[in-house]
């Protein structure tokens, strides 16, 4: 039986999603809190690694099980096991064999979470990145469309990236302002590494006024990470959700 | 010279604003920060208290120098000695002598934040009050509309509470949902000891089903503190802020 389950985490203390030897992960925890139910260990798939630091408000993920478990016993006996943690279960649904966490997301979503003013994150602390020069949000909104589309995205992207091509489709990009707190939102099927920290750290220097529309516009033709701005900071990013076509994937 | 600063912090690690002896408070923690630029121990007067657990978007205070130092220097100077704790200082003005943060006020605003679901608040950890069962907030929202206006609050007022009168002046109350979020928004200038995380959790058994709005309005009109629901817990409730008639205090 496969079951689909849907996470948030607080990534601060955690060494990103993947499980890894000596490391505290948030996919151990997760096949951790699911041992007393399973007996036996199982893998946990999510739909996308997080690094450390990088929170989810809704990560999915799907495991198998060998005896049919109610959904809502998995996600209370997950929950309790996770108490200690900043992780927890928001819901459990029975799916078919087809269903992939991975390879069936049809679309992701990641938002980044800018608070723009002088004094340090106090409440926010972890939760956003704190950037003090007066940011143009409109013009930020703006100079991101050209990222719309079908586009070669090298500049965008981390050494170390494991995507076979810098080519992805970017569905959607917003920038939107509430008082201090500045969301950039950001939707495609796939990422490459890092490319939604790469691509705000560069709209930053087109909301401070250090670069032009068409800085950014060279920037992101030169195909060249070099050349573009800083990489946001992990704390202000939250993989907010993932897309399936789940009349696909009903029991 | 009397200064006006704005502060936020997280009330999760003190035991409230209030100095006392031998427990973290924010006062302390805003004297000691004020400390080596005044040279010798200021008081810093706060508009109003806040319990144990209970956060600041905008706290106000006020406090006097001897001599005449620049309001970003004294706002940097803290910040970077407050580097250690989760409070932070937003603003600092002069002001004339007449202005006193607590009794210069003429309206203050607190939010109380819900989460409505089912699994724990997890980012949003001692940031929110989660509560299980689905909230009505419509229902909420219009059966709070019979607090607006000049009450005997005592159903909703702590024991303990040093006010002289139970009777209070709501100038507005709000209930709003964004998604899971929950937030409560309450005016007026000034509270009795509890009244707002009285409140709601009284109009959380309304939200709930367990009371009916004519059960609420039993309970407020009653004035006795018996009656009402639970006291909300401190962590849901954030000091917004307060308005001054800021022109009758400019240097």
């Amino acid at each position: 039986m496969r079951y689909k389950i849907t996470v948030e985490y607080d990534g601060t203390p955690f060494c990103g999603w993947q499980r890894q030897d000596g490391v505290d992960t948030i996919q151990q925890r997760l096949e951790k809190a699911l041992l007393p139910l399973s007996k036996i260990p199982v893998t946990i798939y999510g739909s996308g690694r997080t690094d450390t630091g990088v929170h989810a408000l809704a990560q999915v993920a799907h495991f198998d099980l060998n005896n049919d478990i109610d959904c809502f016993r998995i996600q209370e006996c997950m929950n309790a096991y996770l108490r200690e943690v900043p992780i927890c279960v928001l819901s459990v649904e029975k799916v078919n064999n087809e269903f992939d966490a991975r390879f069936s997301a049809v679309e992701r979503t990641y938002i980044y979470k800018i608070l723009n003013r002088r004094a340090r994150a106090c409440i926010d602390a972890n939760r956003v990145w704190r950037v003090v020069p007066l940011l143009d949000n409109e013009k930020m909104h703006n100079t991101a469309q050209i990222l719309v589309g079908k586009h070669d995205f090298s500049s965008f992207r981390a050494a170390g990236c494991q995507s076979n091509s810098p080519v992805k489709t970017m569905n959607s990009i917003s920038v939107t302002r509430n008082g201090e707190l500045i969301i950039v939102e950001v939707k495609a099927r796939s990422f490459l590494y890092h490319q939604v920290r790469n691509i705000v750290g560069s709209l930053v220097n087109v909301g401070s006024g250090k670069w032009s529309e068409e800085d950014f516009a060279k920037v992101f033709q030169a195909k060249d990470r070099t050349l573009a701005g800083m990489t946001a900071p992990a704390c202000g990013l939250y993989f907010a959700g993932v897309k399936y076509d789940m009349e696909k994937f009903c029991l």
